[in-house]
């Protein structure tokens, strides 16, 4: 997007503007999408199957979430879209679900989940929509794990222990969520030996998963991101 | 509840433990409730409509939540369902519906969130289930406000600010969410000018009420509560 630029509308955003909506040509909408940060723009040709927008001017600028990602094994359907919806609410930028060794789910709906991400986005005035990722094994993810990056590991087994980030270093992290049920000592012992791994209390009640989402993504960004 | 006593059961929770568990005299349950704990007991009388548990040994004590309120205004029913598990999940010792200027709630139904309540308790593995308020204006309850008790207000115009609880003291707390579209200049002038309000940014991005409950309970947890 840029001044004076056209941006296409796919069938369904047409749909949504012209039949839903019963916007016309001349009439102006909001759009944020990519690095542009948000624009306003008008309706330049409006169709049943298509249409265009011209934008005007830049609204707000992009506005990058910290370098945070959030790994969580997936659960039921809405427990899952519920923790895609939170981890953009409050700024994951990638969103990674893993399989672990207590996890059911043995495939995903990426498209679906990163259709609720551009939701959650557009709901809470965002201008960044985080990456929903392909499901992947959680010891796939682990072997391959990309140097420098700090992992914050919520571990059940630590409820009252009282383990927090601490002087935890700044910098790329990424946050881990086990399934209902937790880790398997297998996993629990790999995770605990990583030199990378910081485990976590999320304090001295159980939580479920899309709730231990939301309070690790509280602390870690009180703590390490763009809260402080 | 005490040892070789007697718990009469509601016609509602034989039919569970009897029909749809299909446990008989002699199985075991664990049961917890009021100031009791959690306990072992045994089905000693089991019926259409009724029967009866015998409590053999305490297997864990109660554990009390910290004295921590939570008020929030009632939203969609998914929502406001959602608000009062993550409540009792979080640790919140009260939950208070609340009628703000901006919420379009007349009323709640109070037995049904204080079930969710008890269900929530249950499966988080709690001794202690949060009491569930009636519906009350904001306005009423903070003339009413109990002396010593402090509030944090989550005032959605600090966000990116940074005020935070930092020093905050230790005691009764209740932390207040507003509504979707937030809190009407009346109120938020109001609050700010409350001698016991503590106003407290969650982020620079907008959270869904659902959200900010959470974070909230997690950033007072942590700095106050029994995460530390």
């Amino acid at each position: 997007m840029g001044e004076g630029q056209t941006v296409p509308l796919a069938a369904e955003q047409a749909h949504y503007l012209f039949s839903v909506m019963r916007l016309g040509v001349g009439d102006a909408v909001l759009v944020f999408g990519g690095r542009a940060g948000e624009w306003l723009a008008r309706v330049s040709t409006a169709g049943k199957r298509g249409g265009a927008l011209l934008c005007e001017r830049q609204t707000r600028p992009l506005r990058l979430p910290p370098d945070l990602w959030l790994l969580f094994a997936p659960i039921k359907k809405a427990r899952t879209d519920f923790i895609v919806e939170k981890a953009a609410e409050m700024g994951a930028a990638r969103i990674c679900p893993v399989q672990t060794d207590f996890t059911n789910a043995e495939r995903i709906r990426q498209d679906r989940l990163q259709a609720h991400a551009i939701e959650a986005a557009e709901q809470c005035g965002g201008t960044y929509v985080p990456e929903v990722c392909n499901l992947r094994r959680l010891s796939d993810i682990l072997a391959d794990w990309p140097e420098g990056r700090r992992l914050m590991f919520c571990d059940e087994a630590l409820v009252g222990a009282g383990a927090a980030l601490g002087d935890a270093p700044r910098g790329p992290w990424a946050i881990l969520i086990g399934p209902e049920g937790g880790f398997s000592d297998a996993e629990r012992t790999r995770l605990r030996g990583l030199p990378f791994a910081h485990p976590v209390s999320l304090g001295p009640r159980v939580l479920r998963a899309d709730t231990a989402a939301v309070a690790a993504m509280t602390l870690w960004q009180q703590a390490l991101g763009d809260w402080g």
